[in-house]
């Protein structure tokens, strides 16, 4: 079987996470890492050659789909275009707010190139986008709900790092149980953000320094905490390591739903997820298939996940796929 | 807006769930029904042209996509070949042994025809098809499980009928609560057919009928009954029609997995409908757009649930989708 050449861009959390799920595709190989660092201090998890990012180029007609692994606030918006112009691409970004104009860039870019790039993949935004575009196609009168956690979020971390005092700091996204249980009987309520979302900080303070003033920074920091009930919690830098060395995350998709004649259904997506990173990479992996597959006839330009017939995804030929899956 | 024309062929009870969900979509309207019936004998639950089945041929170009709402036992196998040689069609065959061939005589009508068909749609197959793809490609080690319920099974249900001295029955399959269990618990258990789902039969003896001949005919029934814990309760004609009057079901997609580093997922999909035939047909009107929309494009042939990408199931243009649902 020919592989599909997978090129990594980056080597973080996601970029070791990518280079784990492709070993679990038998159809896939990893050519190479492209990083930032100088190549010799890069450990990995597996044995892969590492380059620097500006090689990367030297290996056009070499790889088949570079994954992007790098942040969406920074290194995304430059990345995703620019390497486009010499890769199918696939690329994690997700920031909400700035989505059309990352889809113009990589689209003009890509049909520049030749190229195909797939963005915003991953779990939210994408397997959970797909349970909001499913969910309300099959249901066109309903309320879609989507809730995070219980999972750690970076950013809502690192806001809390910043602040005078703090060592370090993990935030947990707790969804409201009694808000997923009226959200289950089928009431469809009206949900607040403070019904909706909790938020539990475990923070080690420095030596010394003022816990309380550091609690009510935290407790009312515009649009991270202040619209929360926070709960926060000091512990020791052990504490930190040891009970919270994880990056689990998860979270719920619904929607309530009628038909006309007013009978009720209910649709429900949920994810359990040890490690937030590995099961993006996962994601990303497999979506790295599709776009090798569509770019082969011949397709160009950005595309999400709506975009993408399931049948891409998976190695199985469409005739086994219906056969085993449907 | 131009409106997507649908005729529905068969009227039962998904025949009236088409009509109704066609009601909730603002881009379509349904045309006419088609019945084996007397037309003037038939109450449509919406204002509606009614039309003798053999009519059909006078729509062509009238009509956009035919939407099927026969049995997968005797009338599909003849119907969606048939009528995609004029129109294009969505059906929701479920005889799973039989979907190659299904596939193969409405792949060869369609294409003959310039028609599309899209094939085994509704929530299983359908939706939940599309639970098992998208799982088994974002978790290639793991596994898969489908549950069912709790729901009334119409095959069960008839099959009591059919036992000397019964006069009407219900039976719902309801998934073993220690099972589900299990399976969240992230274990991957291996699980027998007997593990899975129970049976629970709600039956109207026939005046001075040998219960427990009945209850004994049922428990040892081969395929249906044998190979699952059955209870059998024998409750009167007026209780079947109060409290067993609707055709709600349900059911669950799991898929546990793990990365190659060790970290355990779980992926989980569920429905709870208070009617299988309506949720069904909301699926089915989804669906009658995306041929619609495949069509316009040039696409003919039989079709799945997994060759067909998310947005063309939506009202929305992409850039909307994007905006909203990413």
């Amino acid at each position: 079987m020919e592989k599909i050449r997978i090129g990594i861009a980056g080597y973080g959390n996601l970029g070791r996470g990518v280079q784990y799920a492709a070993s679990q595709n038998k159809d896939m190989e990893v050519v190479a890492v492209f990083t930032r660092r100088e190549p010799s201090s890069v450990q990995t998890v597996l044995p892969v050659r590492v380059e620097r990012m500006e090689e990367m180029e030297k290996y056009a007609g070499r790889i088949d789909v570079m994954i992007l692994c790098g942040g969406s606030a920074t290194d995304l918006p430059k990345q995703s275009a620019q390497i486009a112009s010499l890769f199918n691409i696939v690329d994690s970004f997700d920031t909400h707010a700035k989505v059309p104009e990352h889809f113009a860039a990589l689209d003009a870019a890509a049909k520049k190139a030749g190229t195909l790039g797939a963005m915003s993949v991953g779990w939210d935004p994408g397997l959970f986008s797909l349970a909001r575009a499913y969910f309300g196609a099959a249901l066109p009168e309903g309320k879609t709900y989507t809730f995070w956690g219980k999972g750690v979020s970076q950013g809502h971390s690192d806001a809390i790092r910043r602040i005078a005092g703090v060592k370090d700091a993990r935030q947990y996204t707790v969804p409201v149980e009694d808000a997923l249980r009226r959200v289950r009987s089928g009431e469809e309520p009206e949900l607040s953000v403070r019904e909706k979302h909790t938020r539990e900080c475990f923070v080690v303070a420095e030596e010394g320094a003022d816990k309380a003033r550091i609690e009510h920074e935290i407790k009312t920091m515009p649009d991270y905490f202040a619209d929360y009930d926070t709960t926060v919690h000091f512990i020791s830098e052990e504490e930190l390591l040891g009970e919270h060395a994880g990056i689990p995350h998860g979270g719920f998709v619904f929607r309530s739903g009628r038909s006309a004649s007013g009978n009720r259904f209910l649709m429900e997506f949920s994810l359990k997820l040890d490690s937030n990173p590995e099961f993006t990479s996962s994601v990303l992996v497999a979506y790295a298939r599709a776009v090798h597959r569509l770019s082969k006839e011949g397709k160009t330009g950005a595309v999400t996940v709506f975009d993408i017939a399931p049948k891409y995804l998976l190695p199985e030929d469409a005739a086994a796929q219906r056969k085993e899956l449907l």
